[in-house]
């Protein structure tokens, strides 16, 4: 696989603090030539689930050949992996913790490798700053053109990560909020297939909250100024909205406790 | 025109959300080289008018031949045109909101394209993620050296847009609050210019909320730390401060709720 | 000394406004092929030690020749000299305010040069943003080569800044507060070579508010989930962390108004 030379970064490391820029620091004095994209730095601290979705979602835009690095590591130094993987011709490089797991699942030959070789590593590493001094380099190594084969052993059983899958009784199909977007948009885990597939031509019943929804929307402006609504949204997952407002303050419920709130859905 | 190479992003998508990434990762998958800049990424969502001001100050200072991309769309997938501009040597793509009306307004002869040759999308479109199949993707063949003309056909008639003038009755110059930065600044509508023509050779009084000003400073360090003053600012627009101080906080002004309030100047 | 290349900015500025992307625009219209990297633009509004601190312990990360711009300047305009000096193969370009006495210090041979060759500059300097019309041109002229020599005349007595040291009364070791990080880890001034001095081989009590700890681990993962321990960070500081939690609120702290509490070791 022919490297990119693109790597991008995402941690739970904010950008106030000097970390990022220390990795970057890092992988510019290995490959200078390197470009750098910051997927987010704000991943909620040790949320490798939020990790592990965004991940997922992000890295197919990216060309092939690009490293993708995640560093969401509250148990950095203990006894975790360190890994690399190949998969659908990106690199997936960060601490074995199944953040990368939704993004191997799709590929049956994804290869991934224990990092072992100190030679790729910083020459000083601190048991607590990993990102710094196994991740970034390991990352500027394969952006390089390093074999990850040389980096460590193949794994065979890399962690997975158990993501909550919508699931139907029959007479409703149930899933929950998985994220609140800038704009207050509730996004859910039920993905427009299964929607079809429950639904057939039947029309929708969406519940969230007091809120009852009774059609699907294609577009925000659909419906008039401060009026919530449900479509499907960009990344193929429904949705719940409010034309030119927040949807998560309309429903009354606060951004910061609502992941996980049951969403279900019913023929009406 | 030649490209830069450069291509900035102006929006009201945020950092923590993938939106952005998602965005880069389309550029890069089409020009590998291209040097990605983001101007911001916090415009108030849905904040037209905020990001035609950030737009008409931040574009003259890149390079002649940079694309310059600013997706604040609350109307997404509806009737609004999908533009993109050639203007002063930059290009400017975006929604046909207004948001580009203010750079458009200082070139007459700007030519404005609607985007329909498909070719240059994403092969798949959504209806609420333009930015991802259709902005980035134009902006990066724009960078390619591909021909704004080939995109689609000229339009005679973009969007406008009103920003509010300052205006004088003769006794008083009446401007109004546009932004509080980061520092707390209170940053008016009122350019050194039209100030200049009102005051002629007399001192002015600045007023706003309960506060009173007899005079332009021409620096923050002018004042005693903590006392509020008045200056002429780097955009060259009158701009109310406190040294080694918040002027928003000093004046009791919510920096959410004071855009529009009232500022008037008059000879002391 | 030979460019890298890259440039990095460390400011006050935030990225809500144009500022920073200002920076960027003028530092690519001189350099085309420079590369940008933020290592921060949340420093505190007016606050040169937490600068001072970023660029210390940032900078050497970075590969040589690379031109490190720290613009915290709430003296702008004023009497304050303007400078950039070679420290250790690298460029650092900004006010002269002490923001780059921790980094001049660690270098005997240090060269510092007042800017004043104008033709270096933007052709219209304002009096309130210094950052875009002379530190940004700066920085992109010593990226593309031009010899620092060649700026000004050489600074002999650049300002100094006292950030404060720990100290020993024999009995306990005195450190204090310097900074919270996102994780809410409470980092000292207290340097692992300065605790290991006053240590020999007993066990430390480390006391900070309410807590005492009376043994430093590892890593975080050392303690239970939500307990309280401190350890060497990446910085080779002594920081206390809270495993999975965050050590400012078990301490019943304010992010904003903990920064020089004092922290107390002793033998026990």
């Amino acid at each position: 696989m022919k490297p990119s030379g693109i790597i991008t970064l995402t941690t739970d490391f904010g950008t106030a603090d000097p970390y990022v820029a220390m990795m970057k620091g890092v992988i510019l004095s290995i490959n200078g030539a390197a470009k750098i994209i910051d997927v987010t730095h704000e991943i909620h601290p040790g949320a490798v689930s939020q990790a592990a979705r965004v991940i997922r979602e992000t890295y197919p835009f990216f060309p092939a050949g690009t490293v993708h690095v995640a560093v969401v590591d509250p148990g950095v130094g203990s006894g975790r992996r360190l890994i690399a993987a190949e998969v659908n011709s990106r690199w997936l490089v960060g601490p074995d913790n199944g953040a990368f797991w939704p993004a191997l699942k799709d590929d049956e030959n994804a290869l991934v490798i224990e990092l072992t070789e100190a030679r790729y590593f910083l020459p000083h590493v601190t048991p607590t700053f990993h990102g710094r001094e196994i991740f970034a380099p390991v990352a500027a190594h394969l952006s390089l053109g390093v074999s990850l084969r040389k980096m460590g052993k193949i794994v065979s059983d890399p962690a997975t990560l158990i993501l909550p899958e919508p699931h139907s009784d029959g007479n409703a199909l149930f899933g929950e909020i998985i994220r609140i977007d800038r704009f207050g948009n509730v996004i859910t885990n039920i993905p427009s297939m299964a929607l079809d597939r429950f639904l057939g031509r039947a029309m929708p019943c969406i519940e969230v909250g007091n809120l009852a929804i009774k059609k699907l929307s294609r577009i925000y402006a659909e419906e008039e100024k401060g009026k919530p609504l449900a479509l499907i949204n960009s990344s193929s997952l429904l949705e719940v909205a409010v034309n030119m407002g927040r949807a998560c303050e309309y429903l009354g419920m606060d951004p910061n406790e609502v992941i996980g709130t049951v969403v279900k859905v019913t023929k009406s």
